[in-house]
């Protein structure tokens, strides 16, 4: 029942037009990197395989003195990439025994992102060189690594006095997580690493190069999505920004302009084909393609179904909130929105991009950090059961969902957690309860923004792991953004989407798709259990969003007349202050 | 060391003027009733025995449908009396072998308050009776009981209007913790109760009442100190509140005024002479004085040394700041601190009371209820070592005190509480040091009022558990209010101070003193360490407690140009409505 079709007429047409054929997504994640097999006429995932990150803390390097940072070791990279592959075939094998692996077709790969790595001329990350083994800053920048967050500011500073339309798209503030931000604190803080870099590749784009043979410098081909969201990349202005503009940031930092190719490519087309090397290690067809690659919440946004109208909210760890654009309509900038860039996430439409800097992180700091409840009841799964029987508004408890910051619609890592409310009978598990209606909060704040600049969402679509786990999460989600909340059917909307891609590049002449509409009529569904606002909810809920915005807006914006919104920031700046 | 004596050469010559003779002092706090037999020349403990009221929740009979609720079952009292006179004789008899009960010369009592019993014609409280046994409006309305709110804010409306002189004793604002609060409460909720009771008698009344035959309405005697404090008591206008102020409240509240007394007594005077029942029942001599009872923090205070200059923080559950005035000054009205009344510490002075309505109580419910640190890290000992290495400002964290509303300078019950400053990586010993640090701005906000209305602190000494116990708190303490903390010598200054009480009453002709001043040179003093500010730790506190107070006046005034004061009552509001 789970595993509803498309529209059947199309897939009979599919079934009958499509030998059974298949192709692989790999899905590059925060703490491990997953692998799917799918059956190209109808999204089944006939193989899967998990490969956690041996390295650091659950895959991430970290610097205890420095919370900021989080790097990771490309090494684990390829381990995994090898590893996952062999084992999803395995399994697909014993799922299916038709399944051979001269049957696949393509490869699709989706990566965290913005994830830079610093790389030498010859295309090799630094981290793998004897010279930097043990230097944080020559592994992989990744996403959540907030070390440059003043790097950001001085970019957006500039952008906003030189190039307006550079901020235009990314939503009026350029983030601490994203490409320059990262390079340009590297070159500030640990210059011989920047000096031994010759440039930087996105994570997506080097494990696409190393499967095609084009990780050279001279011949990687940069994927639009990270270089459009995260690297002021548009064609409109001729791809990155000037070099000009890179020079006033800092001379050092002109001399990468060069190394950045005035062209993009979209996520329909080929990075290149698998090398034999590859094929010989994995045990598949030389010369099949691989996908350009992709950030993990375009391509899952893709493998939830993502159409015009039709938002993925993909809940994980941090939420992205993916949209497309209706082509046959006109798009305003959205102030606030990470990214609005030409075909990111399907070529026909402008992708659009919003997202919570912590969603699930934030539960899971309460359960990991906190560790409340003692010996029992401090699991996800016990707090959860008793948070669930509580109603709207009971706890008398609110938070805003700030823990890492607010990447949308304030645009500031600098922004930090508030609870409010406590009594001295407040419980943990209202206190759970009030972080995830804190994270409903904020994505109705990002919902409403974009409605307000003329993009209706009619529909939308959860994926992740706490789409699938938490009827509680999502009942609230329901009950707080007023609309249904459906899940989409894969538990891996991310690899499916890689594997997505890969059946658009493989081509309908090869067994694939032409078009990514097609591909996710025939692969993609949403399951049966659809969440539906409670109306007695939505009342509470309206009220309590009221108080919410008014904290957001007292504690967010600076310069407003309530003016608390250097509280956060005196915070910090004096735990800074302590830690010299 | 630790128990160092007075200026030797008065003890010297107390020691010559005194022979070796006892008191018994009787501390009725919020779980237990405390006994301590003292040795009346030099004020050292030898026998001390502590009784849990076995009814409710550590002795609180609670409703778990209404958190405002407190009641207690006065049977408790009556048990706790018999058990700990009696065991506290035999302690002492262990101790030295001269103890000797005969030569016991006078009982003191404090008690919480208000804490005010419903009693009938004879005296009897209410929840003695078959008729209401099951009824927790009969029982006893614990000082922490906060269901009069909403009578609380009419009896400071019509006060406001009428009688602004009544609040400018009592802070401007008369408290839900209160005794017309809860009385007119109970008339409003219950009036089966209300009509049933005669009249209401303060606990600390009603105990020594029972001592002393004199329980019953005729004849009971009311103490200065809850009258004054809590029951709008002054001699100024006559006594308690006029006929026609009550009977505006409510005409059913009119039929109180006759039987509450026009005259009330300081705790210098007796309260009548031990029966011969209870002295059979105690082995005590019969007709030895028992003195006035008043509340625990104002004899603890003297049990610490209360005088003018010196300001004594009992530090428990909750905190009662108490200072007395300088009688060579005049003294204005101080606003937002509780009570301001004649004679009602130190007979000669007037007795200033401030406070916090959680202390203790926040740190608790941290451990208790959140219970933070899985199964090995979240006792109050582990959280203050981990807590205790934190450097200030280090968390970035910064909390505000209000978990059970505040008492003192806003005098508002329906405030919450408020945590900013979390992050992902946000541990549970700095949550518990930011919520002690919370306690310690809350403490400078009240010792600075009072300094803005001319009363100077130069000294700090404080009691109770926490003084005793954390050394951590004590030293954030002295950082953040900028003053030495000593701590009592007694562990148990409230109990000394009612056998401090029952000296005075006693006499110096019978082997106690003649007044207060002496009684306390002889029998109180401080331990010899004493916590000293570090000056760069009140540098950052400083700075912290500059946005402490931003978030103070934002969510705690209202009407201020910051108008968040909505917030935390539109929460409680929500929270209520969901309740209905």
């Amino acid at each position: 029942m789970l595993f509803r079709q498309g529209n059947s007429s199309v897939v009979d047409k599919i079934e009958r037009t499509h030998r059974k054929l298949f192709t692989i997504g790999l899905d590059y994640g925060t703490n491990s990197v997953r692998c799917v097999v799918v059956d190209t006429t109808n999204g089944r995932e006939l193989g899967t395989s998990v490969y956690e990150y041996p390295s650091g803390q659950a895959g991430i390097l970290l610097d205890p003195a420095d919370h900021n940072l989080a790097r990771q070791n490309p090494a684990d990279y390829l381990k995994g990439l090898e590893t996952t592959i062999n084992q999803a075939m395995k399994q697909a094998k014993k799922t299916d025994a038709s399944f051979d692996p001269a049957k696949v077709i393509g490869i699709g790969v989706d990566t965290t992102g913005s994830t830079p790595i610093p790389v030498d001329a010859d295309g090799t990350p630094l981290a793998m060189k004897d010279q930097f083994r043990d230097n944080l800053n020559a592994y992989v920048w990744l996403w959540k690594d907030h070390t440059g967050y003043a790097e950001a500011a001085q970019i957006t500073a500039l952008a906003k006095k030189e190039h307006p339309e550079y901020l235009d798209k990314c939503g009026g503030t350029y983030s601490s997580e994203w490409f320059f931000s990262k390079i340009l604190h590297c070159l500030r803080s640990d210059p011989e690493v920047f000096d031994a870099a010759y440039t930087w590749v996105e994570h997506a784009d080097w494990i696409t190069g190393i499967l095609t043979g084009t990780e050279h410098p001279d011949k990687i081909k940069r994927c639009r999505c990270a270089a459009g969201h995260k690297a002021f990349y548009n064609d409109g202005w001729g791809g990155y920004p000037s070099e000009d503009f890179l020079v006033k940031l800092d001379p050092k930092l002109g001399k990468l302009h060069k190394t950045l190719s005035g062209k993009t490519s979209a996520v329909d087309e080929k990075a290149g084909d698998l090398t034999k090397d590859w094929a010989a290690k994995l045990g598949l067809k030389a010369g099949i393609p691989v996908a350009m690659g992709a950030f993990d919440c375009h391509l899952g946004a893709i493998g939830a179904g993502v159409a015009p109208g039709r938002m993925v909210k993909v809940l994980g760890t941090s939420t992205c909130d993916v949209m497309v654009s209706d082509p046959s309509k006109s798009l305003k900038d959205i102030p606030g929105v990470c990214g609005i860039v030409d075909g990111s996430v399907i070529p026909s439409s402008f992708g659009i991009e919003a997202g919570q800097s912590a969603v699930g992180d934030i539960f899971n700091w309460f359960v990991n950090y906190i560790q409340p409840g003692g010996e029992k009841e401090g699991s996800h799964a016990a707090l959860t059961k008793k948070a669930s029987k509580l109603k709207p508004g009971q706890s008398g408890l609110l938070a805003l969902d700030w823990n890492n910051g607010n990447r949308t619609v304030l645009v500031d890592q600098r922004l930090t957690g508030l609870l409010i409310g406590q009594t001295l009978h407040t419980r943990p598990e209202e206190i759970y309860r009030a972080l995830v209606e804190a994270t409903a909060f904020g994505a109705l704040t990002i919902i409403n923004r974009i409605e307000e600049y003329g993009v209706a969402i009619s529909e939308v679509v959860n994926c992740g792991g706490i789409a699938e786990k938490s009827p509680m999460v999502m009942q609230i989600y329901a009950d707080i953004l007023g609309r249904e909340m459906k899940v989409s059917r894969s538990a891996q909307t991310c690899a499916l989407g890689s594997a997505i891609a890969a059946a658009v590049v493989a081509g309908s002449a090869n067994g694939g798709y032409d078009d990514f509409y097609s591909a996710q009529e025939a692969m993609t569904g949403v399951k049966d259990l659809v969440f539906k606002p409670i109306p007695e909810n939505q009342t509470v809920y309206a009220k309590l969003y009221k108080l919410y915005k008014q904290l957001h807006d007292s504690f967010g914006i600076a310069g407003n007349s309530i003016g608390l919104a250097n509280v956060m920031k005196d915070l910090l700046d004096i735990k800074e202050s302590c830690q010299e």
